[in-house]
């Protein structure tokens, strides 16, 4: 099989799409900006979402559905909010078409106009808080800890697949607090869940840190994320998780009465990650011959295919496969027997490395003979030849294997393309040469961030929360500094 | 606890809608005609999503994620899909807002009208046979089987909580195939599998039919649909699948070249269920003091109460009670111990009638002296006091049989209001006296379909998929006819 994608070398960005549509996980569709996630796409979210959900819940939390629509009105409750939501978004006029006089098409019928128009949710902390204060009314009706998983619509104007879609699916988590103490701690919770499914089930590296003003979502008090580093060199933010204040339940005046039944307004968080992620999963782990998938997020782990000469031999080797997977299966690894007669065994093999299955096992005439199959990871391109006892206990740990070794390469590239410079010069010469996250000193000031994204366009990423103090000089402005600040050129 | 339910004798409309309120299942929202799903209620969506989802696997199918919006001139396409679906529906004109010249408020930006209008999806066929047309070329790529798990707006203007919203929750299957033949096993196939799941997840016997020509689905050849009957006499579709024929495929240009290369249009099936089933559910099982829900899905099934007097004697209880949890979770029952020193058993007992819970356990001292529990099931609010031994193999027996008896006196009650009726008089008696289903005989035209909704509000549900024929005359037209169909007031 030819190379079907454009190399990383060559065009990172055409490598990426090339990819995103050569692996049957997504193309866009007939509206401009919306993407079709397709079946291949989707089973990884389907993932996703498992492993997400399950530590909602186990952090406490439940799932609730609110509505898509938002009355415009809303959007001017929260002051900061609005500026940063209320603009680019998909506005609902409108409720009923009829047929044009000449019958060939339909058209919009004036007289159904909305007396308010209706915004297609871009987030949703205007209608929950607006229905958490029907809610709320006692310290024992709080924490209220809420999650949805929602469909939402921001009007980009330059969009790409997975990364940034007008359209896109997410989770948006909302949770009220008696105490402000309390929801900044829910607010560190959440981002150490996303820290952890980022690392362990997407075997994808992050930093945490907070934002600086200049990055904060429109009505938070304090934005946090989790930063991960693609193969570019480019940082892509992968998570957020936002301590609200009081913001949300001033402007929709959500009260409670306190242990001693004084009224006070609710505290709040909120937090998502959304299909972006499977963006930053290709981009984390592929190579040029197609996607590198970590076996937990893999729609198919293992694929089994024949290599044959005759039926009588696909019929022998098919007997073997079908135990082989059944063992398998029997360990939960998801398997595919792949005994299409309408492809040769190379246009699979090519297929299978392009799709990021994990692990493939051939199976030929002599291997029946020795009682062995060739078994070839992905990640490293290795492959053996291993005996048919106890193989599936091999293949199971060989995939935790594949696991780790793609989260410790991903680590060490990541590790390797951490800079620290201390000039400006310095600093743009790490950006054009080496692009990768650049520490450096910053006087703290939104004016000297603005004017370095403008003539770098790298912006501050994070405050690292672990960041060590240490006194230095803004590349920058040359003011003095407590620590160094996270900047890279970004998604 | 005083009565919170109007009962439904008195107002079984508003029993009903109490009952979604007060049970926390879902409430309106500041939206007109949209509903705030709330958790107890979405719990109850997770879990018939999860024996969905499974079943559609297990038959074949793959989700995938389409567009919320569908450009305008799409509805145009499919000549009688644009009657059914473009009427009511919303639309997006605008994608973005700007600041009133006051600065208070914020205003449709005049200079962001968009070329087209979009709609929100009301059903997907359109832009998911757009997108089939990339898709499909040959009859390799067939069948295509894809479900979609979305939301959906359609602009009711009476609307009511789960049973006809603006927006709803919903799934909805879109499957492509070689030969007509193949579209229409589909088509059955997943009507089954609808029956299955409202018979053995649901406990809601069904009848299977097919609708008349007034009633199918628009741009469908064929609709088949399950109706279940509500405790009111008044009948519920709860699910409907559709033979579309190559109807869209026409509409779309989506052609495939058979084995014998040529070409030819795609046979199509679609078929969906929504959160209207979770109103089903209620009406179909639920008293006057609150929910019956069938064990397989509540989200509590199993609730423990503590009876004390002392700290110490809760703490006794406590012991008994989290090793009886424990023992219950590792059988797959869902438990909830709650021992809130905030509310009186009898305030709990009440609260968990209200939401449902299968079955209650109350624990008091004298229990703990015999090494006894008391046993209370919602269904029939029998109780017994039950020996600790094995209690937990007993409460998985109980909540079988739970499940059951809701089933069976559902069927009982479906059977005993199933009327056969031979005059117009009898017929209109029927169905203000004894409301139902009831059997009468039809001369087959849309005309008298029509005269008889008219008159009587009733309309033909099904022509059932099992009936036998019989030669009769209609009741409305004197007419001969040779079976009888299902008419019904409906929901």
């Amino acid at each position: 099989m030819a190379k079907v994608l454009t190399s990383k070398e060559e065009n990172y960005s055409q490598w990426y799409n090339d990819l995103v549509v050569k692996a049957d996980l997504a193309e866009n569709s007939a509206v401009r900006g919306c993407m079709v996630i397709k079946p291949y796409g989707y089973a990884i979210w389907e993932k996703m979402q498992q492993v997400l959900d399950k530590m909602f819940k186990e952090t406490g939390h439940q799932n609730a559905y609110f509505p898509l629509f938002i009355p415009k009105s809303f959007f001017s409750k929260e002051a900061s909010h609005v500026d940063g939501f209320a603009k680019e978004c998909a506005v609902v006029t409108h409720y009923r078409l009829k047929n044009s006089e000449d019958g060939k098409s339909v058209i919009v019928d004036p007289d159904a106009k909305l007396e308010e128009e209706l915004i297609i949710r871009p987030t949703s902390e205007t209608i929950i808080w607006n229905t958490y204060k029907g809610w709320i009314q006692s310290y024992r009706d709080l924490p209220l800890l809420i999650n949805q998983w929602a469909n939402v619509v921001r009007w980009e104007m330059r969009t790409r697949l997975f990364l940034r879609t007008a359209e896109f699916l997410w989770q948006e988590g909302h949770t009220a607090h008696a105490t402000a103490q309390e929801a900044q701690e829910e607010t560190k919770r959440m981002l150490e869940v996303y820290e952890e499914f980022a690392q362990n089930t997407m075997a994808v590296p992050v930093i945490k840190g907070v934002k600086t003003e200049n990055e904060r979502f429109a009505g938070a008090i304090e934005t946090y994320c989790i930063e991960a580093l693609m193969q570019d060199g480019k940082a892509l933010q992968a998570g957020t998780s936002h301590f609200l204040g009081q913001n949300f339940a001033k402007a929709f005046d959500v009260q409670f009465a306190n242990k001693e039944g004084k009224l006070d307004y609710v505290w709040a968080t909120s937090w998502g990650v959304s299909t972006r992620l499977i963006g930053a999963l290709i981009m984390a782990h592929s190579d040029n011959d197609g996607l590198v998938l970590p076996p937990k997020l893999a729609p198919i782990q293992v694929v089994i295919v024949p290599i044959y000469k005759s039926e009588e031999e696909l019929n022998r080797i098919s007997t073997v496969a079908n135990k082989l997977k059944k063992e398998l299966e029997k360990k939960n690894i998801s398997v595919k027997y792949d005994n299409r007669d309408t492809q040769r065994p190379g246009f699979k093999f090519a297929e299978y490395e392009l799709k990021g299955v994990p692990v493939r096992i051939a199976i030929g005439a002599r291997d029946l003979e020795y009682n062995t199959v060739e078994v070839a990871r992905r990640d490293t391109k290795e492959k053996e030849t291993l005996s048919l006892v106890d193989l599936d206990a091999k293949i199971e740990h060989l995939l935790e294997n594949i696991q780790n070794n793609i989260y410790q390469k991903a680590v060490d590239f990541r590790d390797s393309n951490i800079t620290k410079v201390d000039s400006y010069q310095e600093f743009k010469n790490t950006l054009d040469n080496k692009p990768g996250f650049v520490l450096a000193h910053w006087d703290g000031t939104s004016e000297t961030e603005l004017k370095i994204k403008e003539e770098t366009k790298a912006t501050i990423r994070c405050i690292p929360l672990d960041n060590k103090l240490e006194d230095g000089i803004c590349i920058y402005s040359g003011k003095p500094s407590k620590q160094r600040v996270l900047f890279a050129r970004a998604y």
